[in-house]
């Protein structure tokens, strides 16, 4: 390689204008609405750099794709074309859900990894995941040290679950919160269309963090706020579900229940999935859990109900984004490829909040993937209220800025601004 | 009243500076993401013929309220706070579906409205609703000019369905469709993401009427069209349905399906509550027909499947609106008024739509409410291909007018501005 380079990382200095090889950019794991931002942040910032590298190649469908040899040649695309990644949801590269022996248990996919790295004179692998993509990243980078092939690999975070320790929040969540809470928002107003309105149970996406679900507490803000919050991170005990929406309803006639698709009952159970549910109504209640709790609800109280599952287009909002969210994404796209090839290697981004609580500031970093890898971050349980019912105010000053957009008439704070009867 | 009148309407004069009444405006059946803005057309426009009109009220949950002399006195809201009805989904001031009987039958409710009117010195009533709210004001109408009650009664059509008769397209229609539209787009590209997708089917409104369902048929136009789309006007064939579903995903690995909640067997039996579907496989299906349809697929070939119901979402969508949608919701509203304070009674707004195709343009009228009352429109069949499980491109020249927006990066046509891999 035509550089030098010193063993110290942070001494390493490339010669300048120097091409010394070429990158390719994967994306892994379940796709958010910005994760092709971020991607595009790469791919631009890459293209200013074009003395160290050379060629910039996406792997189609990620790690599955690279070893069939399946590259993307982005030399094809305009930078205008690829302007649109930021309005594009999905994985626009593909998206794969491979996982990787460790190579001390099978060699055969690193040998090949590294064959194709070599043919396309790869030296920087930027990969744009979750926790479980994050490990991949981690077992490549150790086993090019392994067999001494130079590469710089950078992981950049994503995933609506926003459960990556270390990191304020994931590129994705911000969408996937403002989307959640605004549709919990029309719900709640349809519902309240009428003067007897149902239980209206909204399932949301998360199996063991409640992040997301918590974002539905952002309607509060535009005083459409759901009466009931569960999340995965507390047991969920039925009989106080059924004596909370029946005191609820008989009150309000409205009630809107907002729950993790993960909620577990006092034993670790998934809620649907438990067999006590099964038994105790005389059948199998199938779906998700938000249409099994309607039913139940439906035949305890014989109140009218409604169950929603949010499901993709949660993930896939690209139709109400957070202009933050995209813009963070870039960011992070860009950092990692600036990092990279400042010879930083086996590293995630990470995102800092700093500054005072009213003034949103963030600053990216870097730290050691294996930190992050396999590992998940939970709802502090400060932000959950003692009944196991619902989510604290507290939880508003971190999840508001993230939603913010410029002011129109429409939204205000990121939240539908609607009329409300005096 | 303090008015001259001729018994031709169409000579009537009112006399100028002179206060006649007040107006009651009431919100009718399922909401629209625009019926509010309708709403907010209706009260603007009235505070300009303060000479005629002294003030306005809303009805509490409609007919219903009316009833119960549950009205709100719009006075107390300023119009900056009244131009929050512009965002606002549901029905801000309360809808209702009660029916009311003919009052030859029984002539108790009859009795009391005109008693509230006269009590309030109602004058001109606007409705805003569908085919059945229509049936509503004529009765009204008929029964004032009966006891000799002078009031000029004016329907607002609205609903998202779109089936309305003598009416190019329904205020919230629009908006529902560049809901539907751009939600497919979404399950499409976050399906796409995986080499090997699902088969999704997504369940959209429509009891009797493929307006919406078709609508579906947008999403063509930036690449991400649904395979198949079934509406209700024609019958429904599980064996095609399997066949076809088999054929696309073998060849694509993808499978997008959009389908009416309505669609109905060769029978007119519906197809989520068809015993049929029950026998077959043993056990009752239960959930949509989106869900039941997901699960007879997954027993049949033991693809993954995945169900969709956009639900309340797409009537309650003011998060991606069509602008257009909300300028003629407003306009419709504005235009009631205009015609009831002219003399106009038990007629209803119609959209006619006039210029050529490449240049849409509408114009507003008046018919009789009686030719609209209770009656259906449905999807054209020239609009459905012979094969009875898509949409003919013709129908992309009526609906995608009707989704436009201003400009932006964001969208295209209203639909969102897609990076596609070459």
């Amino acid at each position: 390689m035509k550089f030098k380079r010193d063993l110290n990382y942070d001494k390493i200095i490339f010669m300048k204008e120097t091409i010394i090889g070429n990158l390719i950019y994967g994306q892994s794991g379940g796709p958010t609405s910005v994760i092709n931002s971020s991607a595009y942040g790469v791919i631009k910032e890459a293209r200013k750099h074009k003395n160290i590298i050379s060629k910039v190649y996406a792997m189609h469908f990620g790690l599955e794709g690279l070893l069939n040899n399946d590259l993307i040649d982005l030399d094809n695309y305009t930078l205008e074309e690829l302007a649109k990644l930021k309005n594009t949801p999905g994985a626009a590269f593909g998206s794969n859900r491979y996982k990787l022996s460790h190579y001390s248990a099978d060699e055969k996919d690193y040998i090949k990894i590294i064959d194709i790295f070599k043919k396309y004179n790869i030296r920087f692998f930027l990969y744009n995941g979750g926790n479980d993509s994050m490990d991949t990243i981690h077992k490549i980078s150790e086993y090019a040290k392994k067999v001494n092939y130079e590469l710089y690999c950078v992981g950049i975070p994503k995933t609506i679950d926003n459960d990556l320790p270390f990191i304020d929040h994931t590129a994705g969540y911000a969408s996937a919160i403002k989307f959640i809470a605004n549709a919990v928002s029309e719900i709640y107003l349809d519902d309240h269309s009428y003067k007897k309105g149902r239980v209206n149970i909204v399932e949301i996406m998360g199996r063991n963090a409640g992040w997301l679900t918590a974002g539905s507490l952002l309607s509060k803000l535009n005083g459409t706020a759901p009466d009931l919050i569960y999340v995965p991170e507390v047991p969920f005990d039925l009989t106080s579900f059924l004596n909370d929406v029946k005191s609820i309803y008989e009150t309000k006639q409205h009630c809107l229940v907002c729950v993790s698709e993960g909620i577990k009952d006092e034993n670790g159970n998934f809620i649907f999935e438990t067999s006590e549910l099964k038994d105790k109504f005389g059948h199998t209640q199938l779906g998700g859990v938000a249409s099994r709790l309607a039913k139940i609800v439906e035949k305890e109280f014989n109140y009218k109900t409604r169950a929603f599952e949010l499901s993709l287009l949660q993930r896939a909002n690209s139709i109400l984004p957070s202009s933050l969210d995209i813009k963070e994404a870039i960011k992070v796209g860009e950092f990692a490829l600036k990092k990279a090839i400042k010879g930083e290697n086996d590293k995630i981004v990470t995102l800092k909040r700093i500054g005072t609580s009213s003034k949103y500031k963030i600053k990216y970093d870097l730290i050691d993937i294996a930190l992050v890898a396999n590992k998940e971050k939970y709802l502090p349980l400060t932000y959950i209220n003692s009944k196991c019912n619902y989510i604290n105010d507290t939880f508003l000053d971190y999840a508001l800025p993230l939603i913010q957009d410029k002011k129109d008439n429409t939204f205000n704070n990121g939240l539908l601004n609607v009329f409300k009867l005096k």
